[in-house]
Formats: C-alpha cells, structure tokens, sequence
C-alpha cells in the first residue's frame, strides 16, 4: 500500500482540509490529492465521500479553494475527497497543449503510446485512491460523484460504468459527448487511437443511450458558458437523460464556465447528494 | 473623473461580479479592482457597500475566489469594493522582497523617495475609490470595512482616522502594531522615514490608544496562525481593546493564517457588519 504523507493541513469549518502525497503504483509517479474531513469524522463516526473530480488544467487546488464546498459538507457531515487531474512529473509524458497530457487526463485509461503507462487515470480513480481513502479515513461505503467540465466529463461517465459503486452523481458544465467535440476528439484519439468504437467506452452520452442510469444525477450547464456551443453538446445529454429515471439537467440563466459559476450551486449539489449519502 | 474599464463581468449567486481597470491619478498607475454586486442592487435599489483590503502579495483575486463572502453578501443585500494592495506597473517602484513594494501597499501614503509618488494607498482607498464607487454603481452611503493580514491592519488603521466614514470594522489576523513587528518595521521605515513618530498615524494599537474607537469592531485571529508570535500582536490590541465600548477581539482554536480560515468566519462577519450597514 502507498505510504500517505501531509503537506498541509487546515482547520476549515470545524473540520479539517488536509493535502496529501503517495507513490501511485497504477500511474507510476508522485500523485497529491486533498481530503476535507467535517467535524463529525473526529469523533469516531464513519461518514460518506463525495468524489470531485477537476476540469482542464486543474488540480487539486481548484475545488479545495474557490467551490464553498467545506461550509456545507460540514454542516451535513460529508467527506470530500480532491484528486489532481492528471499523472504528473519531469518524466510522465506530457504535450505543450493544455489540453492534453498533464492537467488533461480525461480520467479514462490511455492504450496509446507514449501515454498508456501512466495516463491510467480510469483505474486510479476507481481503484487506487478509493482503497487509499478507504484504508486512511474514517469513511463508510457510501461514495458519490461530482466534477466541472473534464471532470464533470468523468464524474458521468465513471457512474455511468460503475453505478453500482456510487448513490448519486452530478456535475457542473461537463464535457457531456467528448467523442462529438474537439477537446474530445483531440484527447480520445491521442490517448485511445483512431478507432472510434473504442471512444464509445469513455463517452457519458455514448453510454448513457447504450446502459442507461438508474442512479439519481443532477447536472447544471450556463446558458452563459463559453464553451457551451463548441464543446459541452449539453443538448445532447438532455436528450438521452430525458429517458433516464431520476435525471436532471438545468441550464442556468446567464452564468459562465469558472468557479464563480460553481459554488453558486454548489450547496444545491451537495444537498442533492446527501439525499443519497446520509439515507 | 477617471474611466472604468470592464475587464470581466460573472453572474455569481444571482449577482454580478465584475473586475474593472481605472487610471488612477492618486496612484499614478492603472489600477484594478473587483466590485459585486448583489442582485438587489439590479431592482433599482441602492445598497450599501463593505470595502474588503487584502494581505501582503495579494490582488482583488483572493477574496473574489476564496472568501466565500459573495454568497452571504447576495442574501443580505451587501455590494463588496475589493481593491488591489498597492500601485503597479513596470514603471512603479519595487523591491525583490515580497513584504515591500508592489503587492505590500500597507494602506499608507508614503512620504519617502522612491517611494511617496505612487505609494499613496491611503488616499486611494478613502478618497478616489470611494468617489468612483459612489459615481458608478448602485450604492448608498453606508459602509463598512474589513481586511486580512495586511489588509486586517489597514482596515482597522482606516476606521480609527476616519470613524465617521464607516458604520463598523471588522479584521481577520491583522498586523494590529506594525510598528512593533518585522513586517511593519520595515514597511514602515521605507514608505515613512526613521523617525517613529510618525509611524504612529499608521498603526491601530496607538491610534486606538490615542483617540479610542466607538465604532462597533470585530476582529478574529487564529491560535495556530504561523505569524501570531512574531508580526500580528494581537495581545497589544486585545489590551487597548478591551476598553473600547464596541470592540470584540477574538481568538479562533486550531486556525491558521489563510482563506481556510477567513473563508470559515467570512459569514459571521458580514452578519456583523449587516446589522449596522442596513440598520
């Protein structure tokens, strides 16, 4: 098991913000995440994790400083767990672009060279970190999902491939059709190859029309979204989740793409997973 | 009167976050500044404004992104001023260190080469941005002021020379003496000269001493803040202060110097400060 070690810890909102580092075996490099632990963690009780994963370019940081999330996840008891966005290091692969490699794993597992020995991000998510947290935390076995753009891309498509591991997702200006627009693409094919059958396995809408979802899940777009019309294809994820039991997806009247946009609704996602978490 | 240029403009909790650049005549220098408004502010209605002063190597970026401040400002019906910590620009004078120069204004008017042509900081903050302010946007004539760190300082600095300005004062881990600290020293010693007697028009301890405070004030400061022991003498306002009629000075358990803490406490003093300002 990796060893843990804390380079910092806060006290925030009664509860405790902490970040981390560990030797990731399934990325081969050095990954930090962030932990927020609320107050009832620290007096023996075991409480649920809502999982954030980051959009383009972020770590971390992102989430942990500028979402608001701490004030409600100590009010209701909830664990947050914030890893990076990306396998990291001088000799992780990595391309000049911002879209892709470093700060752009896409959370899928790359089979492509140069990147499928470390951009196995899928498989850290699901796999490494939940064990890590699991082994390290005083959480229990109730796990939700959320993210922002790319990660709203990931939150999605994760729940969409392990429903059972999770009682709620949601997100915030997710990538929604990432095989249907030009980050997508650029990404899919340098991390997947050419083959587009394969892209279907990362794609929430492509798996959305092709499984379903029983779980609930709530995603909030701007109308005021600079990326709306070239890269979010928010239209179609409405059009399959209109099929979806317990599916909600909201435009939000003139609010962008930044965390000014997020923790505007941050409360009203946080709540809607502790519907599902604290049942 | 000085133009004002829209650099952004967010939707943000149902208000408007807006950054902006002037050209500053006080500062000699372009200046930017963050402004919200809340979404009262959009009916028509004049609110009242609380004017946040940051710490040492920040801009008007970390309150807008980190407080958490704009959320509990859209419910009250409270607009937030947020100005940069000095003058900028490559034709500015600076120094290497990150506690003197651009980034480390301290809210004073320098009077000491190269320092006093564009380090007029406390002439910017009580007289141009409030006039262009007032000119501008909604707001009506009540106001408060805060601050962190350096800001905490300036907040309080300004408060005790100009009391009839503002309805009440709050400051988060303030410079309380900066006289009698490491940082206030040599801040003090470049802007003011050698001569500590005119320090003093700068600093809250003495200035409290002096002429006291009736204002209602508030002030917190963490008990693990990294820089409580050697440059906040906290202990020196809570001796001056505790004979003020309004004034409460508070330690936090377990908190340290950053956001994680001001965002933590944000709340509460803007409920404070809201009693007075729509009293």
């Amino acid at each position: 098991m990796s060893v843990l070690t804390t380079i910092n810890q806060r006290k925030h909102f009664g509860g405790t913000q902490t970040r981390l580092e560990h030797a990731s075996a399934v990325l081969g490099c050095t990954m930090r995440f962030s932990v927020f632990l609320p107050p009832q963690a620290s007096n023996g009780q075991r409480v649920p994790v809502l999982y954030w994963l980051t959009g383009l370019t972020g770590t971390d940081e992102n989430f942990s400083t500028k979402s608001g999330a701490q004030r409600v996840a100590a009010q209701l008891g909830l664990a947050l767990v914030i890893p990076d966005t990306s396998p990291r290091g001088e000799h992780v692969p990595n391309d000049e672009a911002y879209d892709l490699g470093q700060g752009a794993g896409f959370y899928l597992n790359a089979t492509q060279a140069p990147w499928q020995k470390n951009f196995q991000m899928f498989d850290y998510i699901t796999c490494e970190l939940p064990s890590l947290i699991e082994q390290n935390f005083p959480v229990n076995d109730k796990r939700a999902i959320s993210g922002h753009s790319m990660g709203g891309h990931g939150a999605l498509m994760i729940a969409s491939k392990l429903p059972q591991r999770f009682v709620s997702v949601s997100a915030f200006a997710p990538i929604a059709n990432p095989m249907r627009c030009p980050w997508g693409q650029k990404a899919f094919s340098a991390y997947l190859g050419d083959d587009q059958q394969d892209w279907k396995a990362y794609d929430t809408v492509e798996l959305l029309k092709a499984h379903g979802l029983s779980l609930p899940m709530l995603v909030d777009t701007g109308t005021a979204d600079e990326f709306l019309e070239k890269q979010l294809n928010t239209d179609a994820l409405i059009a399959v989740a209109v099929k979806l039991p317990n599916a909600r997806v909201r435009y939000q009247d003139g609010y962008e793409h930044s965390y000014y946009f997020v923790s505007t609704f941050m409360e009203e996602h946080l709540r809607f997973h502790a519907t599902y978490l604290l049942a």
